[in-house]
């Protein structure tokens, strides 16, 4: 323990520290930071009378959601899961953790962020990453060849948080795959068609999904002379196209990764291209690439695809980018990511973080992402059977706080609750007329409150139902009783009238369908 | 690494285990454990050419949830969650993990079942043991002092798993709680007529609520001579006698807390008494109790409550019994434990499992348990102010374990989509039109599925329809595009009939309302 003289001195300069942050008015993330510290160094010292200081926070990157963040979640939910129900799926669940050995060789370099439990004298288990390599699991285990599943679940990440920005350690994701042997590109346009309705409904302003195959990227590297080892390095190279300009990329993979510059100009003429089924059918005709058998699959597939995504009217807002790579290994086939047009300034990445993979696996600024992956499943079948899969993730975190930064700069409040009625007297002795009344609506199915007091007041009875956003309070006094009604308040217009006790139930469901 | 020819012949030995356990039909659990070691012997062995061989399992006392499961525990928490939004209820999440300081000191024993984490060069951190401290700090941290809220999630406890009777390492835990200070006894008598308003609702056949108070017991107690340091050891060997004789709880008392035989008779007194508000009132006439100005207190408000409770017509199923201790530490009034009357065999507990807590930390048997924890919140506080607090917790895994037998006993199929109609065809050639018409209906919101195949054979569309419930198929032929209609078929009745396509949406609604 550390001499209480230095601990108080060194709990005198932090408390200079954080008056000084919050004179400069800095991010409430730095000031909490600096002020966990120093409520550490105070709880070293032995709080007052020897007694124990909790550092009362949650962990690094994560956080609590209160009523109003939950009540916004919930929403987002609802659109998500109607939509997934729509186009049929069921969903599962798997357990938060898996045997550590489950998600080994999953994640590449990525698997430093995986957290690890204490070995408590049991199996070696990790907290799960995502909820793709637990759903391969779940098929190989079950040897289920054909399902279409959601599953929103919480995963584990110990990434460099960027909390006000939307990038946690516990972060939700929100998937939905199709398993299964079936004709080509149909399961992946309902993909792509799921995306364009959850965005729509969402109402998060204009967007756009950009599509791509990796084997038309492992074809055109191929043809623009990258050799075969240097494939999965130059591929998250192109990744960081969406945030780096080309010559930067371009720097990157010749005095990084090593290529020529005659190899990276001629990758840089393919990536610069965007179109649609038009372009699919231009590139087939490529001197280079129609030489290559990858790329040729992968651009006929393209154009099937166009013309599913056709007749699903979501060609709008679909783009084929050969510039779109995406990270995760594991992909085989057709690869996606859905970007919102509108800018939210606290959600634009700043320099430093540019390097990392962000919360949902998907580029800073994209809200969706997904693609085929083939192999996957075979990785955790006993004799490799393969089980071909194509799904997409929704990142939902970002559109938490996009749909939090809309409610905080909106003038409506958000309802925490969906109380219909408060039971309210404005006399005193009638605790027991209101907790009776109060139960005959719950019978009926009345969201209904009362307040736990015995002579509350009828101010504080009306400010709590506008605080809470109830739009009804039924009062109850001595008339009220001897005359058989209740006093039906609208809590907004603060309109009054009696309504017959046989009537309250239905009146109460008319006034708020 | 082992010998080949060991391990070889350890293989050998395993399979035969394994083959016994099989004809001998062992529990699948018993089963899946020893092919479990079987599977770890052969990977140790190295696979076919080399390949790694994983053991495809979840953790141990962990299980996947599949969609037929996960259909029930949907429906189960719709009712849940109704109620505690008919009582005005919002709701809070908090992370997965606390800071392992968070939790110290809150579970006496039971600490050892926490899951700690892995330090990767961080925080100590370990996952929830409950819902209940995470909302103590919860509420501590945000200065709360008035919430009513609801929290369904997953909590860890690395105890001994005994699947087959619903008690995992992983489970939900259905929290609802009321703080802040009241008058007495009506938020404990809210928190009461949810457990009954969600018992009833789940149809789970008859049921009982045992009611008590700490302070109660702890008059008890020292009323008849238990001497102070022992009241918390007493108190849970009482606690056992929901499974045990009397002869044999009050062995423990004498022979292993060293109770004297008078004393142990004097409380065996007490705890045989049940009764309601009469048994309240009767108490405090008790020569010894009335001295006592804990069980006084206790008694009085005991009499309150009742009077509550008759107002919520709720008093059929509650029972005031003396025998009723409940082991966590942290009450400090009210306690109560609710039981269903109906014995399920898989459900009732051996032996040896009779000394452990359960999953949901009542007693075995018991559904549904609570109390006022008046002091936690304070613990939180570096103030040490105080927030009382009521609460309830729904056994929910036992409940999704009776829901399930009642699902597997009964003949009605669990559907596990929603789907209402499938596009179908006879004929070939025709994937475009029903591409189109599904994403027509999808449009309009209806949820629809089409197979992923170019030319299905009608009878396989049929078949889908069967093994999933879909209950109509919308078929396309050339005579029906021709005459602008849909022939509509009921699966069930297979009943067909021509809709125009204007009046298809329509149609579909009204039939599957």
């Amino acid at each position: 323990m550390a001499d209480k003289a230095q601990l108080q001195e060194a709990i005198k300069t932090q408390g200079e520290v954080v008056r000084k942050l919050k004179s400069e008015k800095a991010s409430k993330e730095q000031i909490d930071e600096e002020v966990a510290k120093l409520l550490q160094l105070k709880a070293q010292l032995g709080g007052d009378e020897g007694k124990h200081v909790f550092v009362l926070k949650t962990a690094k990157g994560t956080r609590d959601y209160n009523p109003k963040q939950m009540a916004i979640r919930e929403k987002v939910f609802n659109i998500i899961i109607s939509c997934f129900k729509r186009h049929g799926a069921e969903t599962i669940d798997s357990p938060v953790f898996e045997l550590k050995e489950t998600l080994t060789g999953k994640y590449g370099e990525d698997s430093k962020l995986i957290y690890d439990l204490k070995d408590q004298g049991g199996e070696l288990l990790s907290l799960r990453y995502d909820l793709t390599v637990p759903f391969a699991r779940y098929l190989a285990m079950n040897k289920i060849t054909n399902i279409k599943r959601y599953h929103i679940a919480k995963v584990y990440r110990r990434d460099n948080p960027a909390m006000t920005r939307g990038r946690y350690r516990e972060f939700y994701q929100c998937d939905f795959d199709i398993a299964g042997q079936y004709d080509a590109m149909i399961p992946d346009a309902e993909c792509l068609k799921i995306v364009y309705e959850i965005l729509n409904e969402l109402d998060l302003g204009d967007f756009r999904i950009k599509v791509n195959d990796r084997r038309i990227l492992d074809g055109m590297f191929a043809v623009c002379g990258v050799p075969d080892e240097k494939f999965r390095t130059i591929c998250s190279t192109v990744d960081k196209l969406d945030k780096m300009a080309w010559e930067d990329v371009k720097k990157e993979m010749v005095n990084e990764k090593g290529l020529s510059e005659d190899v990276a100009d001629r990758i840089g003429e393919y990536v610069s291209m965007q179109g649609g089924q038009d372009l699919a059918e231009r590139l087939l005709q490529d001197p280079k690439l129609s030489q290559n058998k990858q790329a040729c699959a992968g651009l006929t597939d393209m154009k099937l695809l166009f013309s599913y995504l056709e007749l699903f009217q979501v060609t709008d807002k679909v783009v084929f980018d050969l510039s779109l790579a995406r990270g995760l290994d594991y992909y085989t086939g057709v690869i996606y990511e859905a970007i919102l047009s509108q800018t939210i300034p606290a959600l634009v990445s700043t320099p430093a973080e540019q390097n990392g993979a962000d919360e949902a696996g998907v580029s800073v600024g994209s809200v969706a992402g997904g693609g085929r992956y083939d192999g996957l499943v075979g990785m955790f079948d006993p004799k490799g059977r393969k089980v071909p899969c194509v799904g997409v993730s929704i990142g939902i975190e970002r559109i938490f706080s996009i749909m939090e930064q809309k409610a905080e700069a909106s003038s409506e409040k958000v309802r925490t609750t969906e109380t219909q009625v408060l039971v309210a007297s404005a006399q005193k002795n009638l605790l027991e007329e209101r907790l009776k009344l109060t139960n005959a609506l719950w019978n009926e199915g009345i969201k209904a409150e009362v307040l736990y007091k015995k002579n509350p007041k009828l101010l504080s009875q009306l400010q709590h139902c506008e605080e809470t956003g109830i739009p009804l309070v039924a009062i109850l006094g001595e008339q009220e009783l001897k005359d058989g009604v209740v006093k039906l308040r609208n809590v907004v217009s603060r309109e009054e009238v009696d309504v017959p006790r046989a009537d309250l139930v239905d009146e109460i469901k008319k006034r708020t369908l």
